[in-house]
């Protein structure tokens, strides 16, 4: 079984490149892992190709920018296109899920987005992974350096500043993170395949 | 005081008309309450003018249907858009707020819709109303006809059957409990704007 | 690998018996898949001999009425107390998590509860499982016999009525949707178990 | 009616003295807006007078701990024991609510706690006021010291680091928060009730 390969897609929108830059860490998180590979699959587009990359996917990492408290419209658009999958016998059933966001302040009502990611993966009959990595920046002693210093555990949470471009933001910090929930990810998928295979 | 009058918007998405249906008996409600006006707002294009009748209102009520788990994507660009309000320095502050969703079936994850719009609006410094109904429909000598029969309170709920159209569905169950929401919405609006008034 | 052996824990609070039922019914329905075994604990109690069974199970799925929109306190006592397990080393991290509510009414802010749930599986670093199951008893033909009568994804739902005994509520119908979720999440901890195991 | 009097009850569990903390800048925020009084009621005990100084209340500022992603226990307590005052005809229904809560770290799933105020509210017909404040800290020349640091909107999030004494922590930026949550509460209840005067 050493030749199992776990395909993880990251399907991400992004407004303005902060979230692109969240993706391709959690995308290079994911392929780092031996046995898995990443895809980075922009949703700007609805095109058969995108939906061809998802249904080969073995887990498909969400990700979008949290706007006024959820995810973006663009995203959104995504998620109500995909009822096309939902309704064809589940054709995401049983794939690995996860998700991740990015906006401008610490707390920012992100958690509000991932949930909404839970929520809509839950009802393709996905299985949902988080992070499993303590909250970071959160004793007197602690570092803004530390992985997951937003204290996030459904998903991945980003910060960047707003009057910083996506070269500067989100900081190394939340793509440390985010690369972390990538690997994590693969690491659970590939698990997930050699059972199927050995059922 | 007793010509204060309280305009009450309903700003609403609809795919195929059950959310419209529920939207109508919204502003119905609101109307019905001396002092109040309703404006029943759709969203699909937003104009100038739908900023403008926003803008004029004392209280608006947000609807959407709910699509794999959260408000639809033409909902979403409508929150999106709103950032031009929030950005010159909060301009729905203080307006009451409220807000329903239609799918089709009975729970159906309408709650995480309902909760993205508190969020919303909680970003905008809006004042949220909910129900103040108890739940019907929850005894065994209960009816379908009760109030509140799905047992919501943030917002309002509706359901309509997948195979119904909109001339059929939502039930008229629901839009009495849609429009005890805007009865409700407008009451305390009135209330509200008398205390500025006398202030 | 066929000597392969999942233990579910069905992790549970019950006020008036009710939730027991619920409880009963996905531990039956995990118990039925070849390879698993069940074990209901009740959280009446947090003996030492509780977290021994938690800690020796594969999952754990997570049940509780909901009281005022959310699990009750009983529950929450236990949630509070598993931070021992969590400040161990996230004791347990990547074991199987899931959850039911039951409530009086049809919606009832049952989702709330269950998306505390998943909030609080993520923190323990838990991989989540929800129901694979359409919304039934959503069309003009449907029946409330339908799997999944309420229409929730991210866990279990039921309904009793408030003047019911546990004998006669929650219906069988949501028994049955209880027992579907034991069933999937058996299967699912299967699945990645043997996957461990071939690693 | 310049002698209308707005009594803001601020209802709070504290485990180690933060979120009492955060109370108190909360009831001192409310008690500093010209014809408003505050009145902190701890929940440790559930005394008959806790309910008779809560029903005597205009406003109930909600407050607790995030433990584990939702309301601590004792907290959860209160509110299933709420269900009195629910049941007498919805004893609070328009009383206003709102809510805060402290956690170590950054998000902390602060949010799930104060979504999960919300909806308890919400059953009790309340009215919900949050902050209508821009998020701080959240460009490159920000500072730790703005007003909602965190970027929370339903309510008041503070953030104490876990090596710290409630002396030390939450800082005083997260205080000054919840002050101006308690302002803005006061200054909402005061306008509603004269409403209810004028009417």
């Amino acid at each position: 079984m050493s030749n199992t390969t776990a395909r993880i897609a990251v399907a991400y929108h992004s407004g303005q490149g902060h979230t692109a830059r969240q993706a391709e860490a959690v995308a290079a998180g994911a392929a780092a892992v031996p046995g898995a590979v990443a895809d980075l699959v922009p949703l700007d587009e609805l095109t058969d190709e995108v939906w061809q990359r998802l249904a080969a996917a073995d887990a498909i990492i969400f990700g979008a920018p949290t706007y006024m408290g959820s995810p973006s419209a663009v995203f959104k658009a995504f998620v109500e296109a995909s009822v096309k999958v939902w309704a064809a016998d589940l054709g995401w059933r049983d794939k690995i899920a996860a998700g991740f966001t990015n906006s401008k302040s610490m707390s920012g009502d992100k958690l509000n987005s991932l949930v909404d990611l839970v929520v809509f993966a839950a009802q393709h009959g996905m299985i949902w992974v988080g992070l499993d990595i303590y909250p970071g920046w959160a004793e007197s002693t602690a570092s803004i350096e530390d992985l997951n210093r937003l204290g996030s555990y459904i998903g991945a949470m980003a910060q960047s500043d707003a009057d910083l471009s996506a070269e500067k933001a989100p900081p190394e910090t939340d793509l440390r993170t985010a690369a972390a929930l990538g690997a994590r990810v693969a690491t659970v998928t590939l698990r997930h395949q050699r059972g199927s295979l050995a059922a």
